[in-house]
C-alpha cells in the first residue's frame, strides 16, 4: 500500500507503582483505577478520531496489555490482530526497580538521580539476579536465556526496540494497516527519538504523557511527514509536565 | 517438537444474550457478570492444572476475546501470543439471531426448533442483509467480501473452521506450544467432532459447558491419545446439562 501510513503511539495509563512513585521498569505492575480510566479515555479519543487501528503491538508487560485491551474495547476494536514483544518493554531500571523515586532523589542527590533517569547512555547499577524485582526467572523471557537485562540505559532500549520496529511494525505499516503501539514511557521515547531524529542530548527533555494517543503520518521511508499530534493536545501538555515533575515529593 | 501435544478448549462464559435466552450467533454480545466470573474461574483452573498456554487462539467475537483476556490474566499469562480468526466464530444463526429461544420453540414447535439447533446440515432461514442483526457491514469481516455468512448449519462451521485448525492451530501445536482455543459452543463442537470422530448424527447430543477448560493430549497426527478431560468434571457435567435444557422456559 502506498504512503502515507498511520501510526498511533499510546503510553499505558497510570500504574499502581506510578501512583506510589516507585521505579517500575520490568516489574509487572497493573494499572491503577486512574490508569484504567485513562486507557478507556484513550479508546474514546481513538474512536472519535476515526483512525481505527487494524493491528495493535504491545509490550509483554501487563500494564501495556491492559491499556491496549481497554482502549480497543472502548473503540469497539477488540477483534483486531495482536502482536506482543519484550522489545517494546519499559526500560529495565536495574537496581532502582522497586525503589521510591523521592527517596532515591534524596539519597543520591539530584545530579545522580537525573543522570539515571534522563542520561542517554548511563544505566543504573545492575539488579541482582536474586532480587525479588529481577526478571531472570520470569517465564515470559525464557526465550532470551541469559540475555534478560539486569539494567538498561535509553541507548540500550533504542538498540533492542529498533529491530522490532524495522521488522514487525514496519511490515504492518507497509501493508496499509493503521498500527497502534501500546507501550511505555521509555520504549516510546526511543521510538520518537528515531522518528523525529532527536539527538542523544535533546531526548532528555522529551516526556510522553500517559494515556493520550500520539498520531504520526509516515512517508514511504516510514519517517514522519510532519510532527506527531496528540489526540488531546491540552491533556497531553499537562500530562508531559506531570511526568517531568516526577521524583519530586 | 515431538508429541504429545497439549490443546485446551474453552467455551466463553455466559453472555448477556445467553442470560436472556436469545439466539446470538455472530451478534457481538458481551459477557454477563456471571460470564466474567466463569472466565476468571477458567483461568484459575488453568493455573492450578499447571498447563500454562503459550499461545491463545480466539474468534473475533468480543465474548470469546473477553473470556481469553480474563482467564489469561487470572493465570498470569496475559503476555502470551494471540491469534484471532472469524473461522472460530460461533455458528451464524441466520434469521434466528436476536430471537428469544423459548418464543421460537413455541412458535415453530419442538421438531423444527430442534432441527435448527441440532441438525448437522439444516441451516435456519437466511438473515436479511438489512436486519439490525446482520454482519454484512461489520468492518471485522471486510476481508470476507460477500462471503459473510447469512446463516450456517454445523456442517458449514466444520468446513470453515477446519482449515484454520489445519493451518494455524496445528502449526502452534507442532511447535510444542500449549495451545488455548477460546471460542463458542458450535465452533468447539465442530472441533471436538473432528478430534473425537463423532458422526454427523451423534454430534447432536454433544453439549459443551461454558467456562470449563477441556484438555486434549494429541499424538503426532494431532488426533487425541485419549478422551478430552475437563479441568472441573463435576461443573462440566452440570454445565452441559444446562446447555441441553436451553430453549425451555
Amino acid at each position: 500500500m502506498p504512503a502515507p501510513y498511520t501510526l498511533i503511539l499510546l503510553r499505558h495509563g497510570q500504574s499502581l507503582w506510578n501512583q506510589q512513585n516507585l521505579f517500575t521498569g520490568w516489574v509487572d505492575v497493573r494499572l491503577s483505577e486512574q490508569g484504567i480510566i485513562e486507557a478507556r479515555r484513550a479508546g474514546e479519543l481513538i474512536a472519535e478520531s476515526g483512525l481505527l487501528p487494524d493491528v495493535v503491538h504491545t509490550s509483554v508487560l501487563t500494564r501495556a496489555i491492559q491499556t491496549a485491551d481497554l482502549a480497543l474495547e472502548q473503540a469497539n476494536r477488540s477483534w483486531i490482530d495482536v502482536k506482543r514483544s519484550w522489545r517494546l518493554n519499559e526500560r529495565h531500571y536495574g537496581a532502582l526497580q522497586g525503589l521510591d523515586k523521592a527517596e532515591t532523589l534524596e539519597k543520591f542527590g539530584p545530579e545522580q538521580f537525573q543522570l539515571w533517569r534522563r542520561s542517554y547512555d548511563v544505566p543504573p547499577p545492575v539488579l541482582a539476579d536474586d532480587s525479588k524485582w529481577s526478571q531472570v526467572s520470569d517465564p515470559r523471557y525464557a526465550g532470551l536465556g541469559d540475555a534478560v537485562p539486569r539494567t538498561e540505559c535509553l541507548k540500550d532500549v533504542v538498540e533492542r526496540m529498533l529491530p522490532y520496529w524495522e521488522s514487525d511494525i514496519a511490515a504492518d505499516l507497509r501493508g496499509g494497516k493503521i498500527v497502534l503501539v501500546t507501550a511505555h514511557g521509555n520504549s516510546l521515547r526511543a521510538l520518537v527519538k528515531h522518528l523525529d531524529g532527536i539527538s542523544d542530548a535533546d531526548i532528555a527533555e522529551l516526556n510522553i504523557p500517559t494515556g493520550i494517543p500520539l498520531v504520526y503520518r509516515l512517508g514511504e521511508d516510514l519517517m514522519p511527514l510532519g510532527p506527531g499530534e496528540y489526540l488531546d493536545p491540552e491533556a497531553a501538555a499537562a500530562g508531559a509536565a506531570a511526568v517531568a515533575a516526577q521524583g519530586k515529593k
